[in-house]
């Protein structure tokens, strides 16, 4: 009998939007209110059973999702569309399901991933913005956009990214590769989307603080690749802040020429 | 001597931004936090002296600004980038001066205002949005964009607007005049843009709220015109809530054709 409830098990994923203002990221801890913490309440609340919940990546404190992508298991036989709007009705705001689907029982949201896609926003203009200051960060000098477009084309390929790797990062290898990043002025907007594999801890936003360090003038856009042969983190500019930052995809298609369209 | 210091008077107008959510509007009252009191101890802080300002539009709680504008009196001879500069640092995160210059003392951005450009925006899909709830009125049903610019047309021109009139307004003459609406729909959202002359209270949300209505099925657009004619609020539909709207521009110039460029 067991045994049959437990073949009647489900595994559901999930695509979240989350607003990171105010929240301490994705991963469950005991310092303040976490996105896994509010899903899993809610999903448990629903579900009237404790449920846990497995996420692709782990965003830091203040960093948004569009597309964070993530799993549950149950044995419930609420339909997928019903979970989704029951849950909505128990999240928080700042947190919102934009689609359940049952996968098999053997997906994995993080090892099965294949590539990721984030962007960094900076707001680029003469005064701050009320309106944009929870997902920009603002700088008043103009940057130099055909410089940070150079530099970030040192970073493309497979590389060790030990400089761009923040200290307690707990991967395996440093080896990553980033299959495109672009640098565009879109207004007063300064876009930098990076497609990866995978990312180090604060990859992307030690990645953005340096290409901006370039688009400021403050190092040279060659020196990109010395930075990264360096393969310190001293050798690399600052964090940028996280509000900048936005997950904008997880791929589970390995065909990375259909992750552009 | 009196007479020499008030001849030094500067009038100096500026532009203001504004993030109205959690904010009780731009009228100064006993209720809570507003706009015109933030600005006005910021300006009464920095020149060491009580100092009123007066704006063009008294936005309700709740309604955003990208370009309110408005004014204050000073004998300091601080220049006007100081002052844009030296306010933001004491304005909270909410409020930002766009800029700063120096008019003529006879100035009033009310009563010279000529026009106001005001944008409504909706969005329009199948979840909620954590990253764009504080700026949108959330409708999961697809509205009929075809629909909604074609009521919306039948309010151009000079009109009695009554029906799109709340309750306690004091303007003196429910006339006013709407050069221009147009109804778009960029990717998820819906963008109901009004260019008028001037405009009643809740006048935009309540033609937003009955323009939505109409692209909701539950009115015909043909209605628009009745509801019009009717002069009559219980005529018109809902009003729009207020973190839709946003205050883009206050024109001073009287050549309309120029405030589409």
């Amino acid at each position: 009998m067991l045994e049959s409830t437990s073949n009647s098990e489900r595994t559901l994923k999930f695509i979240v939007e989350y607003d990171g203002t105010g929240l301490c990221g994705w991963q469950r801890q005991d310092n303040g209110p976490t996105v896994q913490q509010h899903l899993e309440q809610a999903i448990s609340e629903m579900l009237k059973t404790p449920t846990a919940v497995v996420g692709a990546s782990r965003t830091d404190a203040g960093v948004h999702a569009m597309g964070q992508t993530a799993i549950f298991k149950t044995n419930c036989t609420i339909p997928c569309f019903g979970l989704r709007q029951g849950l909505n009705r128990l999240l928080p705001d700042a947190i919102c399901l934009r689609s359940v689907e049952e996968v098999a029982s053997d997906f994995h949201p993080r090892f099965d991933a294949r590539g990721k896609h984030y962007c960094y926003t900076v707001l680029n203009r003469d005064t701050p913005s009320p309106l944009q200051r929870r997902n920009t960060w603002y700088l008043s000098k103009p940057l130099d956009i055909g410089a940070m477009s150079e530099a970030a084309q040192a970073l493309c390929g497979e590389h060790d990214f030990s400089s761009f790797r923040a200290s307690g990062c707990g991967a395996k290898t440093p080896n990553r590769r980033i299959h495109k990043i672009s640098v565009t002025r879109v207004g007063e907007l300064v876009k930098i989307e990076v497609w990866g594999n995978a990312f180090l801890r604060n990859m992307v936003r030690i990645i953005a603080g340096t290409i901006v360090d370039v688009g400021r003038g403050r190092i040279p856009a060659q020196q990109m690749a010395t930075i990264l042969e360096a393969k310190d983190r001293r050798a690399a500019r600052q964090t940028a802040p996280a509000q900048g930052l936005c997950l904008l995809k997880v791929f589970y298609n390995s065909n990375v020429s259909q992750w552009f369209e």
